[in-house]
């Protein structure tokens, strides 16, 4: 645990968060009947995951959403655990469930199931929820998929509302919720590289404008002119690039013996927060965000195992501009 | 809803519950991202399932066993929406979860995870609680497989102090739980023709003894010749045999048009205990359990949709010697 330099307040917010049931087997053989040898049932979700690392680090954090009632169990434990503020709608069924099967020569079957349907009075409901935390709560972080019931549209305009009230919106999305988000200017968001490329994608495609030839850097750079004050650009191993009003700044991490990189753009998120609730300048943030992300993909779930381990890594990074 | 004819109460024990989580989907290709497109989470365990059909039917029923607290809340749900006291001993983690993926070519690929330990703790605390339920309770329906930490001898011991309190034991079970509960004489068992050849088989190996060419009859024969009181056998379209005191009968349904055979054998056995419930003659019981279970194949799920199908059912029913 570390300490918070200042007394701001966050709220994570995930509308469409997920249980990963991930089984370990020898071989998946179709149209029989499998024995998981050993498995683990993680509560997950992309803002989930940063409200994990927010608390590890001693953040005071809230976690609101949507949240089916059928198998809420294991967040309700994560919360209690971690010290997060369980503020989630409770809706009728089941979180949708995402099943990994890792077969001993590694490979990996995804079977997502489909979640929730949040109701009309659920969103109202909601609503509510994220005026009355707007009140004492200073910076938001919304992040991942929609789920059915809740467009685009409508979670842009959350962002819209709390950006007016003066909050400051992390934003990390991607595909429609990604591009709906982008029009009305969130504080920060954080694409990574293909989640980049489909959004230039799209927006030709909507806008008939040709952006194809451009690279990253031009793309972000197009982003930050529209008022987007902080782009940040993840690119895997090659590490983070950040656009904002003082120019660009590059993070690279020492290479990593990955493990998996389950939520390391999560973990990379939580980073620029904890950078931001702290008022660190822009390279100490930079740098600490990108070590914690580079240590997550060297260990097995989200969350933040040694601090310690994390300010030697943040040695470790090469800043340049 | 029918109305059951003695006071007579009934207790049913699941040891290893599991929530089936089933997904369909146009095919499932290993190594990728597979997203579901209609799936159901359903409360299930052999047990489990006759406690809901004798709810159903309009029985007081108490359900106990282990169950995982971090997927409880689809059980809880169950058993306030039929009615069912839930006496279940919580243990940590979470209740197996089987997987089952339905293609569009209706080929099935089950992934059975693996559920919880039970601790020394629970099963002291679990057999106080059969004590308990044991002074105003008359029929223990005991079924299902042994969850890790449950031994096949524990099992039996509680079988045969219930029967020595003088309580009627229905024990549905398979392998080494069925071997060591045949030996201390439940006052029924139902296996099905596989289970019965795999008991003849172990037993074969354990004793030496040949009873290869030995059909069903002899074998039920020898097994009620040891004790057993009433030895059912279902033999899936072919219908159910019962040897009982006052001989063989057999119940042979007609043609059904078979949807889904999942708890087709936990349905037969609910079906029996209902005849000794109301104190029904063996003809009159075993034709009503072998209706509910034939009807039991037309549906998805488990339960008695319509009590007058049944009744109908019942007179269609062919009953031999």
């Amino acid at each position: 645990m570390t300490m918070q330099l200042t007394n701001l307040k966050v709220v994570t917010v995930t509308l469409n968060p997920a249980l990963d049931l991930t089984g370990h087997l020898q071989i998946l053989t179709k149209g029989t009947v499998n024995q998981v040898q050993h498995c683990a049932l993680e509560p997950a979700g992309k803002g989930v995951n940063v409200a994990k690392v927010l608390a590890e680090l001693g953040a005071e954090v809230t976690a609101t959403g949507f949240l089916g009632v059928e198998n809420q169990t294991p967040f309700c434990q994560l919360f209690e655990r971690s010290n997060i503020k369980d503020k989630f709608i409770r809706v009728q069924g089941a979180t949708r469930i995402n099943v990994k099967l890792v077969e001993s020569s590694s490979q990996v079957s995804d079977i997502n199931f489909p979640g929730v349907s949040v109701t009309a009075a659920a969103i109202v409901e909601f609503e509510t929820m994220l005026a009355n935390l707007s009140i004492d709560h200073d910076v938001f972080v919304i992040a991942g998929s929609l789920p059915i019931g809740v467009t685009p549209e409508q979670c842009a305009k959350w962002i819209s509302q709390l950006q007016k009230a003066g909050k400051k919106v992390f934003f990390d999305s991607s595909n429609a919720a990604l591009s709906a988000g982008i029009a009305v200017q969130p504080w920060l968001i954080k694409p990574n590289d293909e989640e980049l490329a489909q959004w230039t994608k799209d927006t030709k495609h909507a806008k008939g404008e040709s952006m194809a030839g451009k690279s990253l850097v031009e793309i972000a750079q197009q982003l930050a002119s529209t008022g987007i004050s902080n782009v940040v650009v993840s690119l895997g191993a090659d590490g983070v690039m950040w656009l904002n009003h003082e120019g660009w700044l590059q993070a690279k991490p020492p290479q990593m013996a990955i493990v998996s990189t389950v939520g390391a753009g999560d973990t990379l998120v939580a980073g620029m927060c904890w950078g931001q609730l702290n008022n660190w300048n822009k390279k100490q943030t930079l740098g600490f965000a990108t070590a914690l992300s580079a240590l997550a993909v060297t260990q097995v779930g989200v969350g933040v195992e040694d601090i310690n381990e994390v300010i030697t890594m943040s040695e470790r990074i090469t800043i340049g501009e």
